[in-house]
């Protein structure tokens, strides 16, 4: 092409869109660093020279297809959906066909009001997604029938893996063994044997009735079993637990709208998938898994739990309790290392629920058993052995010879089953049709018709679920699942939850670590395409040919930016990147008849994720100190490595390091380590400050995970979903995760229920690098340290900059030491992120890495209007703080330890603070303009964790 | 299918989502008007026996199919789009493919918070769309040169047709003949006959050298032309205005980047479509067509106007100007009856703008250009002749006696362009790609590349506008188009600007006569489909048998409904139905020779809109009285009748009449004028108080527009795009409009530029019916008017209510009367309105039909809980008024009249009202829990009228 056809085609036009800065605001922006650093840049480059070390620099460009537009990317990916076909399916196992009510299709899953929202760790300004949240807590607890449930987890079989462990912190056995039911989902035990082995626990698998003579910590039950089978399992259960055995049953949602749920059998623990609840299958994920357990688990019980608190006007608030999670408390002692959940996912379905009320899922409940009873009884009549008499969705037909030439003959019907080695299941869903039950009548050969069938069971219309197992007690009677009936009460409450919380669409959430960059439209938009969301992820495989080649594209574009040579998509967050890693990491050990190296360097500024998940693989973790610069104390990392020398695993570092500096030695730390025979772990979290600059590869790094939520453009869905997939250099490849194959059989080592994760918000990943290229990534990186240096250097004569590399230079992030501030005003770093929320901000990262600091990480795509919007604000509120040094304001009545204020504040007639109501409401020009209302004063978090509530408050307690 | 599968299968889901109260509600609700009113109903039925009169009640149920599920009306909808065949597409002819930033399509066209807004009547809670429009108006006057632009019309043919009218209005010549040149679009030719012939000019169509030799008042040229030729037409223009001709030009905006304006020319009016400015084709509408003129001309320009003005604190404020229209104005001596616009669109095309710049603009344009001249090039060096030297994107073949063989070709490659009687011509566009020039010059056996002929023509670029047509001013210079470069600031100037918008999402908005129901998501899903968004106006069509399917279902369904024969859906508003239908009534009468009569009875109570476009149509207005109850006075009928015998055309009436009653009399009205041998134009705006129960057809209507953005569920947009087809008895059939075919020639008559007038979004209403079915429509009639009753009866101890039926009910509105309250209390129907908005709400219809009231509708959508919060307001407003007239609070200073109140007003420090603050913004919990904030004080019309400024307003000018 000529240079005037390619300069006017414009490809790289979004390159522009997703970069804030222009190249005059770039110029700008070095200029005013330069006017204020010691060291001088003329230009991006020779900035980005001062700050990324000479040394571990790539070479040559990265390998990328050129830049695409939106169009051409939309265009490629639609061609790459195609190749998935889509057909009737009943294969079921844990996956299920749904609706998603459009009204919140629309306004939840496409709409950045909903998932532009970071995780809701400042309660005041996310009362929104965690009243949604909450709903989906009495959702679980009202539909399991237990006291208390967490706001999900990653999907059902890493649900059942933390039921395991929680097992084990939980009770009172001293054995070492965890029963799995034989007839739990495949890819559950699967995923349960993986977590078992490595923290070493022992996994026995068996008959249900067997239980009770075993002498087993915690055991795994599936109700409705994998099959289908309805039955009681009360005795069962409370012989186990005669036996000092803790009992979780996996069990569904839409079932427990029908039949006794799993907590009134006695269940410890009850987990399972919210999926059906109006989230599309998508391969496989995400979707949001729930856990609930008994009041006295409560307290070790994983993942994120949502409560009811009080503000500091007394007010009812929610937010997060106990956020202080398990690898945060007991690090290398914990058996747990989750961080995200897949909150986007469970507010669909907590919308779902509150949109059909209770009335609603049990006439989807009841269609679906109904249809289930008229294919029972066809299939009965014309000679089909059943393999159980019970059931609710599920038939399992004992098929033997006939199996493959009736999955075969459904096939051909269009009809994916469940094959297995000598049955056919076949599940049925809120979506089956009398159509879809005459064609599998066809393909049985099965005489008489859908409504004679219906007829005779009309009478009897529960006959196949067991009188004991039929649910009497009410459920969802909360008024708010019984007030959102039509579609405009529905939206407005969408719309006015949304309202609360302030997302990317409000403005800049400057979170370190978190790298809250801009998820575009064009990224977002074929997400919700069907060709994505009908796949089963045990559908046959030629049938899912585009996610294939998605996932082929896609691992091939990660490991180019890498620099590793395979990747696994497999794990569904960082943290399961994490341990994905660390297993590979043993599992090569071990291959090499090493498998005693167990000791994990950490340096003591790593995430406390590090080192539990080191835990979980049972290394015994070694922490390396840092220097006063914050780097590695490299004499502290030669007399580890030399004292564990023969049993060094690995270590797991950050870079750029969690202090937001380039190491400049970190080549040699991985050679050091390599040295002694042992492997890097490579943290992906700082991935956005290298893409394009330098990689894991270049580094030294043996193997890493991506947070896809992070550095490319996932978003953060107002606290899940995440995805965490992990490059390795060749040598590891073996050791990657497995997966049962066709909801069947497999290689072993699974880590997700799904082969592909959270397969569905791959194609958000895979637009985002095709259409930026090797180009746009790269001044992606490039811009983010410029940001991170503009506002370093614009905030740095006001405060304290805690760590920077030898140039005076930061990596992509920065942090702010509030310490000597609090020390000389009274003012924390708390009351300093709150105020921000009265300028329109969300907080920065508080107290990470460094306790008493603020990390600041503005990425790529904030321009420099929105910079300087952050700076003045932090800048005034520096000021601000002075006057409460000085004197000018009490340290007890001041706009930073009120912060952040409210509509009511100001609504108040009395005004008895030394400030105004604009000062306190209005500090800036913006607020003026736009203001975003925090709908809550300061959130108590002890009361809250002290008096925990975490289902629905009565109606009467918000009045 | 057996009753239990019937029952389970719930296909009748959608109507509970549409309908606001369920079984519960209902009856709770007739208890309540049982005891307050002296007519007792048992039951809903009963409630309408003694509201519709009962010989107007339909005999049987409608007969339509059974109400689908939304998945099952998704899946049905999807195999229609399919029949359309989306193929690349170079016919132009006002019509170009174009890409819809993926940012803009999901946060405003997708989005309800744009989508649902109404027409910006209430500027204090409308100013985010405002601005947008106001950045239309800007970007309209700076691309065409101008100094002033409405802020859009309906499309381009139609525009011409008001600047028809606007140059005989304007002008001084005494000619009553409009010249139009003879390279106009055809469409656009079409529409201004129609236009001409009904209200008494000639048309000369001739070639545009020979305009300054014509006496007529006023001319249309198009620049560039039909054929692509750019010529310079300032000449031509002064000559013509020497003899007092004004001169209309047709252009383009994209080409306006690269060619001297047309207001640079000379023209007096410059018309166009934004269509190309990222809103997709659609089978030819809804876009947004503009229109500039000089600043002498402004009070005489059609549409709407958005003017900035201040509010009561003096701060800048935008509204719309000079809100009295013509029709309004002069009524029966208008000329011109347009109400809507096309806002949605509008605001999508200056969106477009301000994301993309001058900068970006020119760069397409420039491409655009390219390609053609690229083109251009080889088909000449082919030997293929051009008809022009000068183009700007769109050049036409002298094919001659190979015009079929080349434009078959074409077609074989899966390529549209458009063929004329001996020529063929070829429109690029934003999309065209090397590609498609590689594919054009094979089907024009062009030898050599792109990339040569790209050379060639890079050093002067141009070379094909002429230098005296080239563009040298600047544009799109004020800041809004200057800074919203990337992704996320655009995102965030979207999400301000709708935040500062009321909308369905907020609340009701119980706007009498405007029926503004629930949008839902469902409805709205299609139109965003490429199989309806791709589909060229004049492509072949059996590439658009999807349109041609869902159009003749949805007539099917229109006649059912109506009790109609035959349906049009060409006309794009209500104001054009009406037209279109009246045009049917003349040609009636003209066919059996009976053209004399042109006398047109309108009831004093008619909305402007009737004389208007009685007026249009060269009729004589003669009006009937209004008894003292609201309905026609039947006396005073019989006189009129008997007066203007021979000579009566028709009568237009509104059924339930616009007082919100429905007259008992009505079909005697209609045989009344029948017997004179008139017609009668049933004016669809009420059609939601008949669907089901009555009919135009049962009630003796010859004639009727539908209003589908009312009764039919497709949202108003903020202001449009509104949709009105007409329904017919069989003997007008012959006399619905006619339109040109494939673009070249066809029926005449024409209302509108495409043949369906806003097709894309004819899926909105088929969708609703589809879901409702008889059943569901039906009762979302009873319920329209169980609401409207119910808030009645609520008010009615707290207000008298205008008119009411013999049995004491309204039909879907009511009228209440606040004179002898303004009379008593000084508080007036405005601050009333103003008020509401203070307690959340938007405001219902003031003054209309009567000065001095508010009318309110609140259509079946609204829940009992929203229904009893506006009675609570409305209640609440009422003793707010007590406390005025008790000299509690001064007429002066209380919160009705300085309403509403925004954020400014609760940050002063000072507050010198004798009510709270809290009283002021909050006065109801609904306010405390989720405040919707007017953002500017009462708006000052008077002032803004006065001193109209209708551009952006500089940035200083802000602060």
């Amino acid at each position: 092409m000529t240079n005037l056809i390619n300069d006017l085609c414009n490809s790289q036009e979004f390159i522009g869109r997703h970069n804030g800065p222009n190249a005059n605001d770039q110029q700008a922006m070095l200029d005013i660093i330069n006017s204020l650093s010691d060291s001088q840049a003329e230009s991006l480059d020779q900035l980005i020279a001062q700050t990324v070390p000479a040394n571990i620099r790539l070479a040559a460009p990265m390998n990328l297809d050129a830049p695409m537009s939106e169009a051409d990317m939309l265009t490629k990916m639609k061609g790459i959906a195609q190749l998935n076909k889509v057909q009737r399916t009943f294969i079921g196992q844990g996956y299920y066909n749904t609706f998603t009510p459009n009204v919140i299709l629309r306004n939840v899953l496409e709409n950045p009001g909903w998932y532009t929202a970071y995780t809701p760790y400042q309660p005041e300004i996310s009362q929104g997604r965690l009243e949604s949240l909450l709903n989906y807590q009495q959702m679980v607890i009202d539909l399991t029938g237990m006291d208390i449930a967490n706001a999900s987890l990653l999907d059902e079989a890493t649900a059942a893996g933390e039921a395991l462990t929680l097992c084990k912190r939980a009770g009172k056995s001293k054995s070492n063994v965890f029963f799995v039911a034989d007839d739990v989902h495949p890819q559950t035990i699967e995923v349960v044997k993986t977590r078992a082995e490595f923290i070493g626990f022992e996994v026995m698998i068996g008959n249900v009735d067997s239980l009770p003579q075993q002498d087993v910590f915690g055991a795994l039950l599936q109700y409705p079993s994998t099959t289908g089978e309805v039955r009681d399992l009360s005795d069962i259960i409370a012989a186990a637990q005669a036996n000092k055995t803790l009992v979780t049953v996996a069990t569904d949602l839409l079932a427990s709208t029908l039949l006794k749920p799993a907590g009134e059998m006695g269940a410890d623990v009850v987990i399972g998938s919210a999926q059906r609840f109006g989230v599309p299958v998508g391969y496989g994920g995400p979707h949001a898994a729930f856990m609930a357990t008994r009041e006295k688990h409560k307290r070790t019980m994983p993942g994120r739990v949502i409560g009811v608190s009080i503000d500091s006007k007394g007010k009812q608030a929610l937010r997060m309790a106990m956020q202080t999670r398990e690898q945060h408390i007991r690090r290398e002692k914990a058996t747990s290392n989750i961080c995200t959940a897949q909150a986007l996912l469970a507010n669909m379905a907590s919308f779902y629920a509150v949109y059909h009320g209770a009335e609603g899922l049990r006439t989807i409940a009841r269609r679906t058993h109904h249809f289930t009873a008229i294919l029972a009884a066809g299939l009965r009549s014309a000679g089909h052995k059943l393999v159980h008499d019970t059931f609710f969705d599920t038939i399992t037909v004992d098929s033997q010879e006939q199996t493959e030439r009736l999955y075969q003959a459904a096939q051909h019907a269009g009809i994916n089953l469940r094959k297995l080695p000598s049955q056919i299941g076949i599940s049925l869903d809120e979506t089956t049709k009398a159509e879809d039950i005459e064609t599998l009548f066809t393909v049985f050969s099965v005489e008489g018709n859908v409504d004679t069938y219906s007829s005779d069971i009309a009478a009897n219309e529960f006959a196949a679920i067991p009188s004991d197992c039929q649910r009497t007690s009410p459920f969802l009677t909360h008024p708010v699942f019984n007030t959102h009936r039509s579609e405009t009460q529905m939206m407005r409450y969408l719309k006015k939850l949304e309202n609360k919380d302030f997302s990317l669409t409000h403005g800049m959430i400057p979170l370190g670590s978190c790298t809250m960059k801009l998820n575009a439209a064009a990224e977002m938009i074929p997400v919700t395409w069907p060709e994505f969301g009908s796949i089963h992820p045990f559908a046959p495989l030629e049938q899912a040919a585009g996610y294939t080649a998605l996932a082929d594209s896609l691992k091939k574009q990660l490991c180019e930016i890498t620099g590793y040579d395979e990747f696994s998509l497999q794990p569904n967050s960082g943290a399961s990147g994490e341990y994905a890693g660390l297993i590979a990491i043993q599992r090569y050990h071990q291959s090499r008849g090493e498998g005693h190296r167990n000791v994990c360097l950490i340096p003591s500024s790593a995430h406390g994720t590090n080192p539990a998940t080191a835990s979980m693989v049972s290394m015994k973790v070694v922490v390396v100190m840092c220097d006063e610069y914050g780097n590695i104390d490299m004499q502290d990392l030669a007399a580890k490595i030399d004292k564990h020398h023969s049993n060094l695993s690995s270590i797991m570092i950050t870079y750029p390091s969690t202090h937001g500096v380039y190491e400049e030695q970190v080549q040699k730390v991985c050679e050091m380590v390599h040295a002694a025979g042992g492997q890097v772990y490579l943290d992906g979290a700082n991935m956005n400050a290298q893409v394009g600059l330098t990689n894991p590869g270049v580094i030294g790094g043996d193997v890493s995970h991506l947070n896809l939520h992070k550095t490319f453009c996932i978003p953060h869905g107002g606290g899940g979903p995440g995805m965490g997939p992990i490059g390795v250099k060749s040598h590891l490849a073996p050791f990657l995760p497995g997966h049962i194959e066709n909801g069947v059989e497999g290689k072993d080592y699974a880590v997700s229920a799904a082969d592909l994760g959270s397969a569905s918000i791959l194609p958000i990943s895979w637009a985002y690098i095709t259409m930026m290229g090797g180009t746009g990534l790269t001044e992606a990186t490039k811009i983010a340290i410029l940001n991170a240096n503009y506002i370093m250097e614009r905030l740095r004569p006001h405060y304290p900059v805690l760590y920077r590399g030898h140039n005076g230079r930061v990596a992509h992030e920065c942090i702010i030491d509030i310490r000597p501030l609090k020390e000389a005003t009274g003012i924390s770093e708390e009351d300093i992120a709150k105020r921000l929320m009265d300028y329109g901000f969300h907080a920065p990262t508080m107290s990470f890495p460094v306790a008493g600091t603020l990390m600041v990480e503005p990425t790529e795509s904030e321009d420099k209007t929105e910079l300087d919007r952050f700076c003045d604000a932090m800048i005034a509120i520096r000021q601000e703080m002075d006057k409460v040094q000085q004197g000018e304001w009490p340290l007890d009545n001041n706009p930073l330890v009120n912060a952040p204020h409210t509509q009511a504040d100001l609504m108040s007639e009395t005004w008895e603070h030394p400030y105004t109501r604009e000062v306190a409401c209005f500090p800036s020009a913006q607020a003026k303009d736009a203001k975003y209302w925090p709908t809550v004063n300061r959130v108590d978090n002890v009361y809250g964790d002290r008096n925990l509530i975490c289902s629905c408050p009565s109606i009467e307690s918000y009045q």
